[in-house]
């Protein structure tokens, strides 16, 4: 393949996966078809499955952009403790602004609870990356007595985590009654000794 | 129709509805066809047809029946307060014991957030009740004393709801890592100014 050949092949690749991420925050991953998501991309089903042989090869490429766009934003340079808090925050504003993102999360969230699901796999890992480095900022946070006495930072973790998730759903169901970051700095503004902001 | 002919009926009728749960909890609704609840459920697709003319109308039958189930187990009698937010915490253990329920529900909500999902409605309701109710529970907690200075009822209601939406996917996903009650009532504790047991 040319150099013009690779680079367009690759902005292919590229489109389908937009393609994709569209079809699922429509249909969610069971619902969708490779067929239905070359419609979108505007490529013949045999021209899909040149870059994408399976559906589950498909999945794995939009999680695989997901990740890379999230530690992008993520920056994962941050120390654990209110830097990184904040940053979580920032984050939520800009997820707040694009909600096709945060679509896409929360209907894969729901259905590869199921472990015979292909993303499955996925979510336990993203799980447990982002409730040891929660469990990083709030021992640092114990440590420099900006947690509350009294506090577990192995169960702050998990319900920082669990509280992004539910603020998710329920402001994509009700976007003009529910403040997600709001609701997000009064709960952790609940587990600290100093003002967030 | 006799008296026999309309019982054998409404058992037809609830046995669909028990085969359209299972459906929706590994497809979700999306996902779903009339065919396949049919095929489960041991009746032709006319004879399903009879008792539910469309998909549409059985999610209605479906959803119907869980807060059927949900107003009897809620027991709505319960004054807001100290014994409510218990009683829901007991709820949070049968729905441990009971996780099908728990995945159609959350399959449902992430699916749901569309405004063009059909149980959309259903789901702006759910959240409304479910949030006055929590708004009630905590200013009366505020009024006696046992919520912590400075927490605001509203704010407490929307995260309370958000904690047990987002705590039972993270359960979902990994039943042996997360403590689903203990995670809420870590929650609720950090919010109150007596011990919540």
């Amino acid at each position: 393949m040319t150099a013009g050949g690779y680079q367009k092949g690759r902005l292919r690749r590229e489109d389908i996966i937009s393609a994709a991420f569209e079809v699922y925050r429509e249909f969610g991953y069971h619902g969708s078809s490779l067929r239905e998501v070359a419609k979108r991309a505007g490529i013949t089903h045999a021209g899909l499955l040149y870059y994408f042989p399976t559906k589950e090869a498909l999945l794995a490429a939009v999680l695989e952009r997901r990740d890379a766009e999230d530690t992008e934003r993520e920056k994962l340079d941050i120390q654990p403790g209110m830097e990184l808090l904040r940053h979580l925050i920032a984050l939520a504003e800009f997820n707040v602004a694009h909600r096709g993102i945060v679509e896409v999360y929360a209907r894969l969230a729901a259905e590869a609870v199921a472990p015979d699901h292909p993303a499955h796999d996925y979510f336990i890992r993203h799980y447990r990356i982002a409730r040891e480095s929660a469990v990083a900022t709030f021992k640092a946070l114990a440590e420099s007595g900006e947690l509350r006495p009294g506090v577990d930072p192995e169960a702050a973790a998990v319900t920082f985590i669990a509280m992004e998730d539910g603020l998710q759903v329920q402001w994509l169901t009700q976007p003009d009654e529910i403040d997600l970051v709001g609701s997000l700095r009064f709960f952790l503004q609940n587990l600290l000794t100093i003002p967030i902001d």
